[in-house]
């Protein structure tokens, strides 16, 4: 790559980032940095107009200074609310989009919603793509197998209880964020299924399942923790059905996948996930009462496979580009 | 207290700790410091012998130079195994002993587990006492007043996501315990009902109901912080049975007692908890399926309401001394 | 004091504290009530109005709604800049004024600079009080019987390096001050004697030595811990001049005093002093060139003797209380 | 390098890294995990001997299966005086050694003390090298550039204060490197010159100036982060000299370096060089008296700059590699 001649860099593609100083957007801006095929022209920011970009040889701009029209693919990384408008923007400019926020994730504009494993041949080569939302990725990746697989019990809820690093709220100055504030302390927030990710995963569910969602209840909760976040679920299964079935089923449906790593034994830990964009799995087995319940718990960096890196792949799907361009394993 | 003539402090009552440099030992010391009628008499340590105990006039001793015939009562603060042999010495020589460890917890020498909002008139004038460990704590008297108002549906496991901060862990030194390891990370351990503490859950519901346990799933998980543990309950219950009706049964439960405080709206958070000998418990309505499931989360300093502070209702319940004696509110 | 006629109560001095919900008013308002002479009257909080406030039987108060002249002392914990304002109106309604803000520091309006080991007889009911920086309480106790004694050289800068946890810079919504910015960072920041406690180090080690500041260098670091300043000092001594020197000449200048500790050996650590409203001061030898050079460390928590705590030591001298009343040693 | 025919990897140098499982063995088989010319062919660890190494397709070994004489060069990541006999007997089978510890740092066995940056022509093609400790690395390089200059006052001390994360100490299991020890903790240690590290640093700057070592004072800190040193180095200089004209000294002489980042304004932060292979240096004006003082702050990587990343510099050079290779910029 380093040797192409220079005017080969003319026809790769442009990516702008919108929204380039917040943390999925440094984290976009940093893989962008490595990227074989995709160029970063454009990175705005607010607070930092005129600054440079860590790692790049740019300096961002106000996002009304980006030629949307000569931008191959804009990846939006405006807080929720402020998103769609320049989602819409560049795409009526001509702009493949991938939207990180939560504004499109219902369908909105035609938005295609994107999660590679699940749904990669509806992403392939679409125009507009709402990335995922960190908690919905773990739990859509670790129950769609064995749902498709019928394995799930569901007249019983799945009890979803999932813990995120403070990134995941954003860089926004807010005081529930400061460090006297999370430090030496953990919280439940949004209870009640009163998340924003609430409609999200049960629109997931029930598309996974063609049919109705199986109920669900999710309690996140607020980690004293930079990035990643760890989803213990308690999922009822038909008796006779085990971390060792599960397993197996999981394996064999992401066998080709370089994102998502089952665990052959034990349970994945924070650790053995951040800095990577891969969501890892695990199984194990816990009595129960009338059938069984599995517990399964995922672990991911929020920032990676849970926004950047996922978004990325969309991308990548998006442009006709090898998926895994960009995205160290 | 200050200013009383010496000779009142004869008939005092003398404490001993023995492990008082772990965690759950110097907290006591701490305590004890400011007891009004208990007077620390000893303080042992294997590592610090010879040295000063923090803001007390005195000086650790080996365990064996301990005159276990001088001291009226003895809280066995040693690492799990190793207490037994010294709860049943000190006994023998006459003492009243809490024992802090897992050791006695199934009732061995005739050890009375005490939990003192549960079964006050079962510690009161005891000669020995198993102090509960902390995760149950939180789980008995949370699920008790529900429980014997016969609201939990028993057909269904509750489950039981918990995390603790490391001090829960004791003081020894362990890799996995290491600042490198435990910082910016999360997880699950002892799963699948795997943890010391289950048997110890299980017997306590068990005596609550008067019967069967009702079935449980407990899963704890390793919290970077220093002390606290919150504990996220799914609880299966009736159909038409809510978070205000369980506020209602827990407040009028324990109306009384200084150390349970059940929160009027809101869900507690590990901060406010830490630092004082109490439980926070509080409810929130989320969606079920065939009846109702209700979120409870229960919040408490693992060091105090979960170790000293605990222990030391015990100790005063034992000593017909008023039962809040040296315990801050 | 729990059972003292109502009638008593009456003639207890009132305080007010404007700002309640920062960081040094959450904590005056705790140390408030436990104090046996003073009774909290008002805590306002823009914020938090009309909510309760914790631990107190009152309600947040809109600052415009407390009737400054019922008020015996009031508490400016207001931002610098902000707070000037309403210790003025204060003090014109009648009422006692101890400010922690910056803002009267340099002696506006008649207020007294309030160190009370070094100037207590200037304090004694006075009724304004500049409560003094962070930074400069560790600095000014630590040096002062030093360069009293005549045994710093001034000829050479004293190389203060110092670190606070993050509750040092308030609880306002601050990009920098975000979990996610400090976890795990350590920087520099206010460098070139560029921070505001400068000229306030400087004018208090120029009225110790009753002349010319001698010269120092000051460089504050951000600590990724809630709470603490860790002072590290770099003293050009005297020929001869050594730590145990040292030691033994403030061991006199404060052994009267219960809110500093002169370590016998070793060097304080921020654990010592965090939770307790002490200085902890401590020495060590370390070669030097053309003279030596004396390392001194001072720990303390800047909450409480950086702030709140030696607040309430200033209104206890204003009001002619015992001087220890409210501040557990 | 996926590409090539499997004969090529015959002729790819190996590397063995004695002590694996610490942190700056974990590290260093990171990086030769990416490396383009070297190739892992043993990991070795006491503890965890036959389990999976990784990220590599590699078992951990006992140190006595590694056959030595068919390892190119060894990686010595042992603690503190169990490196040196493995070091000597890598050294007698034949193979290249880089000695991570600090047992070969004063020249035993004819080893060569390893700073590329300062002295790499010393270093190429030798075969038995000593990693410089992490404390020293920032300090020389910061100061070599100015010492050469001549624009330090060496008559007068300079002041050295740092800040290490805790990985620095090793991985060892001891009680004061507890997460329930170093969390909301700060602390100096080592104090006096009492550190390793000071007869490191002495002979360091000796062989800069060629003659006798300036003298400095060194007080490290322990800081509750993972990784991470932070140097504020008080730097006594000629009148006249200031922060401009150090900047440009340095700037000047690492120009060709990829791993020293001279900072054109403004003061590194740990966050600015944690995760890279590089030291940051920035430089600020202070007030001084009798000349000027320097305030300078380095900030790097223990485990790469500072350990690993160094250590893999020096092997690419003993081997006859391209420096940078297997190195992040």
């Amino acid at each position: 790559m380093y040797n192409l001649p220079v005017m080969v860099n003319i026809s790769r593609p442009t990516a702008a980032v919108i929204g380039a100083t917040g943390y999925t957007g440094q984290e976009l801006v940093r893989l962008l940095g490595a990227h074989p095929r995709l160029r970063l022209g454009f990175a705005t920011s607010e607070s930092e107009t005129g600054q440079r970009v860590p790692g790049a040889a740019l300096r961002y701009v106000d996002v009304a200074a980006v030629p949307l029209d000569a931008v191959d693919v804009v990846f939006t990384c405006l807080p929720h609310g402020e998103a769609e408008t320049w989602s819409v923007r560049a795409r009526q400019a001509g702009a493949r989009v991938v939207d990180l926020s939560s504004d499109l994730r219902a369908g909105a504009h035609g938005a295609v919603y994107g999660v590679p494993e699940l749904w990669r041949d509806c992403i392939r080569e679409q125009p507009l793509v709402a990335n995922p939302g960190c908690y919905p990725t773990g739990i859509l990746l670790s129950l769609a197998p064995l749902l498709r697989a019928g394995q799930v019990d569901t007249n019983q809820p799945i009890m979803i209880d999932a813990a995120s690093g403070v990134t995941g709220a954003g860089r926004g100055a807010k005081r529930d964020l400061l460090f006297g504030e999370v430090a030496e302390d953990y919280r439940a927030y949004g209870v009640g299924n009163a998340h924003r990710h609430v409609p999200e995963i049960a629109s997931g569910l029930a598309r996974i399942v063609a049919g109705a969602a199986p109920p669900f209840v999710f309690t996140p909760h607020l980690l004293p923790v930079r990035r990643g976040i760890l989803e213990t679920m308690y999922i009822p299964v038909e008796a006779g059905f085990d971390a060792g079935a599960a397993r197996q089923i999981l394996s064999e449906a992401y066998a080709a996948e370089p994102y998502v790593e089952v665990f052959d034994e034990g349970l994945p830990a924070l650790r053995d996930a951040v800095g990577r964009n891969v969501v890892c799995v695990g199984f194990a087995d816990v009595a129960g009462v009338g059938g069984r319940t599995l517990l399964c718990v995922a672990a991911f960096d929020n920032l990676l496979k849970g926004a950047a890196g996922q978004a990325l792949q969309n991308a990548n799907l998006m442009l006709g580009l090898p998926e895994t361009d960009g995205i160290p394993a």
